[in-house]
């Protein structure tokens, strides 16, 4: 089962990574999971798009492509989900083939230092996925508040009941994966 | 009265950016009109905010701040606002000064060749209004529908009623500033 | 397949009304579609939840939990769903027994003489599936705009362009409750 | 200054009616705040609006014509406002004559047992404001979060930090009606 993750902070002590990493650390041995990279991305212009997209929109594309489940990660920037991210799916959702995300799985889960915890992004991420066909697991829903108090200098996530609620939502994708299947 | 205008579309064809063009000719005369530079806006990144933001975004940090008003044109990109939108926005309303938005009139336009016309987006720039604390406009609201059919060969607004919308949202826009004030 | 379905307007010529009564009639064969009677639901109010919910509440509970799927037909008032919509979703989501719509597969359709026809309160709707647990389809999805133009005076659908969609949509959501199952 | 507030929850314990109890006690002095009562509203039928509002609603219209702003104490209830709420919206904002909240200022709350607070009702809130054009304040932002551990057993707040924020919210309110006056 090969799972894509975006992760919709560049920083590299970003608290969304942290999370990314226990979500992998908790996951179901048989799901395998990459990490894409964004970073190198272009803002989106459609002119650039038109003389052809670049290579590393392309691989993600690719990397959606042969994905049984998209998983995002994203931090709340201004009470939505970051420009970064968005521009990733702006990039991914474009031609010359069909849309990749059309028909897949997702989840998402958010971490925030704040006591909203990344919820407000979360929805506006499942209104793009209305559109991009994109099929998001419902529950459990994965707001990490407060972040600060529950990862350790380490970046190692080390609250209990944190880490027992990833491990649940990790064994709850793969069960979406295979309940929408493709 | 002086209006930074931050356009979500960086094509040269855009729609959106016709729509622009179409305010400015519009506008009561009072109204002095800048459009941000956004295109060489890098992806947002805390790491590269703590080494100092880029040329391009304290400009636009300093072009908010003395303006009078903020006009919002937006693609809906996946039922959103673009991500180059969002990154414009993300940047600019970040450290070391205060966020240059705070307490500032605002309104919002777009254009789609679509039939709703960029309304999903519209929304969810207005929620992250509430977060840095701009003060949004609420009618008349512009949601150009269709606009493969609103503007010429030259890139003008030619649909009468279109044009007639757009003045009176740009005078209610010069009223609204007056009414908020600062 | 039994499809339970939720109408949000209460008037005797509501478009909405029609619309669903297009829907039924353009479904697949093998749909019963029943339709909710919410017209006699009181104001939800927990003190009366607390000495026994009305029985209007509990047949719409079991006919949900009866259901293979659930049909939201909703106007938009006031840029979101029906608070007579809302007000039944508030009262059959709640115990004694446990939530019917858990895990359910659901479809909505709106009609509007507007030009946004209804959009607006299909993505809030989509936000309270994500709490109770209905799996909405994505697409298509139907937004009947300029809903006076759409049917004739014995309120029948009659453009041949919305009948069009209306079947697919009917179509996909069977095989939409078929794949998602329970 | 009359302040016409309306309760989103009936429930005689209900945290939201105390968060405003607790507002009314902690509003400026020259703030004078009446509760509207909505219980004996009926669901929204324009059918029945044609014969003539109910009285309650008419009564409604009329306190919301001569307040000077409006506040709304809303519970969320499945991640969106009550469809009580909503209801009396859907009846306040109806004929015969004009549309009773238009340009008046507005702020809203909300509590709750959850840990998120409310805030995700709120956001749905200020999506009706801009149609029946309300204009909100943005901050600060009232979401209280656990209630249980904010009242005592008299139903009085007692939690320091919120009644501190409920303070400089109604003061901000206050504000709030004079600059955008009418």
């Amino acid at each position: 089962m090969n799972i894509i993750a975006i992760l919709g902070s560049l920083r590299k002590a970003s608290f969304n990574r942290m999370l990314l990493n226990a979500a992998i650390e908790l996951a179901p041995a048989e799901m395998s999971i990459e990490i894409a990279d964004i970073s190198q991305f272009p803002l989106y212009n459609q002119d650039v798009e038109n003389t052809g997209a670049p290579d590393a929109v392309k691989r993600l594309q690719e990397q959606i492509r042969s994905a049984d489940g998209v998983l995002f990660v994203t931090p709340e920037y201004n009470y939505s989900m970051s420009g970064v991210l968005k521009n990733a799916i702006d990039w991914a959702s474009r031609p010359p083939k069909e849309n990749p995300f059309n028909g897949k799985p997702c989840a998402m889960m958010s971490a925030s230092t704040s006591v909203l915890g990344g919820a407000r992004a979360q929805y506006h991420l499942r209104q793009s996925c209305v559109f991009i066909n994109l099929i998001p697991m419902n529950k459990p829903e994965v707001i990490v508040m407060k972040a600060m108090e529950k990862f350790d200098a380490d970046s190692k996530l080390i609250d209990e009941a944190t880490r027992k609620v990833v491990a649940t939502f990790m064994q709850s994708f793969k069960e979406w994966i295979i309940r929408i299947g493709k």
